[in-house]
């Protein structure tokens, strides 16, 4: 089944919002096994969406339109939507006390304009709002003699997100008339590239490809690593995920401990959970990074039952002082385990991580511009490491703060405990 | 003028990459006085490629080709193209020549698919590429009769960004028969809403509608604040910029000090200059904020000629023993006052700023989430203020860093220092 996407709103043809909706919806059809070949971004204009509408059902089964169903004039969705359909517009009473009993409970006045979102075409069915006022939109539609169908949804990425996965992902699977539970799995993995992952898993790959099921896709994340993704069709959810498990666990045996978690894990989730185990709290020590490790780690709901603090040494003399390291060259392996030990001490943690480089643009203590030095001490053991990061100063630091929770979290991992 | 964009590369498609390129270019086309009414993402096949530009050029009078034009392949814009122009590519000896050029550069042998580059619709001009190995291409074609243009550039952002700049948008110039320079200078401000600002400009908005240049738009920019944007078009480059210096002028006068900047300016560029200016140095005392304003600051080249660095004291024991804080409640003016001090000394720092505050999920020393405390620490002046965040716990960091910055750069500006 082919399903094209429709992004409307004035805004995204200027630039002001980035449309990162369709992308996200065509992740989710792949993902549901249904091809997404065309994506368009058109402007409030109501000649305009509907040229764009017929154009779109002329190619595809279905077609999801994002935005364009605010209470506002220059909300148009709903009004092309019935233009193509050949149907009037009729207010559903339902839809509007619904609305108006979500500005009651907000307490604010609801004025006329949004009882525009209550604005039906005929013959479409509504997909309740549960978060926005808009409601969502089924719209059937002939072409040529040949059943097809309009979907409308918000273009408040949250919105649109909750309606795509609860009504319209399962209406499109039952128009396909494959009855099958979509199930998938996303393995976040650290320190290897997209080619080389591929080489490694080309049996497994050839594998998949012979039996179909389930697919095996890498996901490029920049400085957040590789994803990848295994995603599963079977007859119950059951069924699906303990397929997932057989591949999941495949992949693992070939990928090691390169792989760092699982869907929603982050290295610094993973990192705070392992050391949480382990009953170990954490002090870090940057420099080169000034403050981005402890900015990732208090980004996690929890930290602070792990996480004391942090010392960022941009200054030499901030190293020598509050850290104690000698004085000396302070982007070495020296230096870094100087100022691991010294976070651990100033900070009363067990853990301490430190990280000293050179972002640039200059080289600095004869060091070249990528260089990373990474020490970390946990109880009296003392671990240190230089790494080479490639890129710009932002890819560079970027790069060296997972590089660093790695680092620990191999440490950990190997310390067996 | 109207000129669509279509964005080529099935990985758009699946959602593995934004497609942020037609966004920066529909920006820079609205800001050039050019109209862009649809822009298409399509994957990598011929047939459908080049049925989209087929329908781009029914409606548009150019249209700018974003990606397919890598050496592999899946690489079939030229190909695409050629077929729309009904022309034959023929090998240009010169790109092949500066292709082979730069792989010696970087000490690296051209396997042959690189030529496919070099290959060259019939009668189309070439875009000389400056950063990869991929040039774009400027290629006439008739349309029932009318003449339009296709223009295709890399996907790699930065190649785009310099091919349309540099010979693009003047060309369009050149079509469009309006001999005009346009400039545009992008106010930055901080500490209003859009409809606030919206507001207090509506005199000088309903001024610039009557005489309709410069053209003044507000970009929303999410935690940076909003941006003011006024678009002059002259005769000149001189006349474009004396016309953006008086309404910039004009701007100023109604929104005043919640100017922190323009174009290229962020709020800690324009704090730190700020401080170098005034032969300051700076400490930083994070709590909420975990290390995220060092990690903005340390984001600037030459940051450390006045940071000295900072002290993530996230577990309050760091803060009564590193920061000297006295027991009692962490989240209070007390507090972020004690912190700026305990920072300025253990920092050797002139000016010491810190953030306390509560970012959730739970309330915390009985202040709910959402609540910021600044201190700032001047020589020996100290200031401090509590304010309410939104949002959620991302949100309510980010927003964090910014008025926090802002209320350093305030006060330094009613100091006269």
């Amino acid at each position: 089944m082919r399903v094209d996407v429709v992004a409307i709103g004035t805004e995204l043809l200027l630039g002001q919002i980035v449309d990162t909706n369709s992308s996200w919806i065509g992740e989710q059809l792949a993902a549901h096994g249904f091809d997404s070949l065309l994506q368009m971004k058109v402007g409030d204009n109501l000649a305009r969406v509907e040229a764009v509408l017929h154009r779109a059902l002329a190619d595809a089964d279905a077609v999801i339109i994002c935005g364009g169903l605010g209470p506002t004039h220059d909300d148009l969705t709903r009004d092309a939507i019935a233009s193509v359909m050949g149907v009037k517009l009729q207010m559903q009473q339902d839809i509007a006390d619904r609305i108006r009993e979500m500005f009651a409970t907000r307490g604010r006045t609801m004025s006329d304009n949004n009882l525009r979102q209550a604005m039906v075409p005929e013959g479409a069915a509504v997909i309740v709002q549960t978060r926005g006022t808009a409601p969502g939109l089924i719209c059937p539609v002939v072409v040529n003699g040949v059943a097809k169908v309009l979907y409308a949804v918000p273009g408040v990425p949250h919105e649109m997100k909750d309606m795509l996965e609860r009504a319209i992902l399962p209406d499109l699977h039952q128009r396909s008339g494959v009855a099958a539970v979509i199930a998938s799995r996303t393995l976040r993995t650290w320190g290897e590239s997209e080619s080389g992952l591929n080489e490694r898993l080309d049996p497994i790959i050839a594998e998949l490809d012979a039996v179909g099921n389930p697919t095996l896709a890498f996901l490029a994340s920049g400085w957040e690593g590789i994803k990848v993704r295994l995603t599963a069709k079977a007859a119950t959810a059951q069924a699906a995920h303990e397929l997932l498990d057989v591949w999941d666990a495949r992949v693992r045996d070939v990928v090691g401990s390169q792989v760092f978690g699982r869907d929603g894990d982050t290295m610094e989730s993973v990192v705070l959970q392992m050391l949480r185990e382990r009953g170990l709290t954490l002090g870090l020590a940057e420099s080169v990074t000034g403050g981005l490790v402890g900015a990732r780690i208090t980004g996690i709901t929890g930290a602070s039952d792990v996480f004391r603090g942090g010392i960022v040494s941009y200054a030499s003399e901030v190293k020598f002082d509050i850290l104690g390291v000698p004085e000396g060259p302070v982007v070495s392996e020296a230096a870094a385990a100087a100022m691991a030990v010294g976070a651990q001490r100033a900070l009363g943690a067990s853990v301490g991580l430190a990280l000293t480089g050179v972002a640039g643009p200059a080289e600095q203590d004869g060091m070249p511009v990528g260089t990373l030095c990474v020490g970390l001490a946990i109880g009296d053991a003392v671990h240190t490491a230089t790494l080479r990061m490639p890129g710009q100063r932002e890819q560079m630091r970027q790069m060296s703060v997972i590089t660093a929770l790695d680092f620990l979290r191999r440490t950990l991992s190997a310390s067996g405990a």
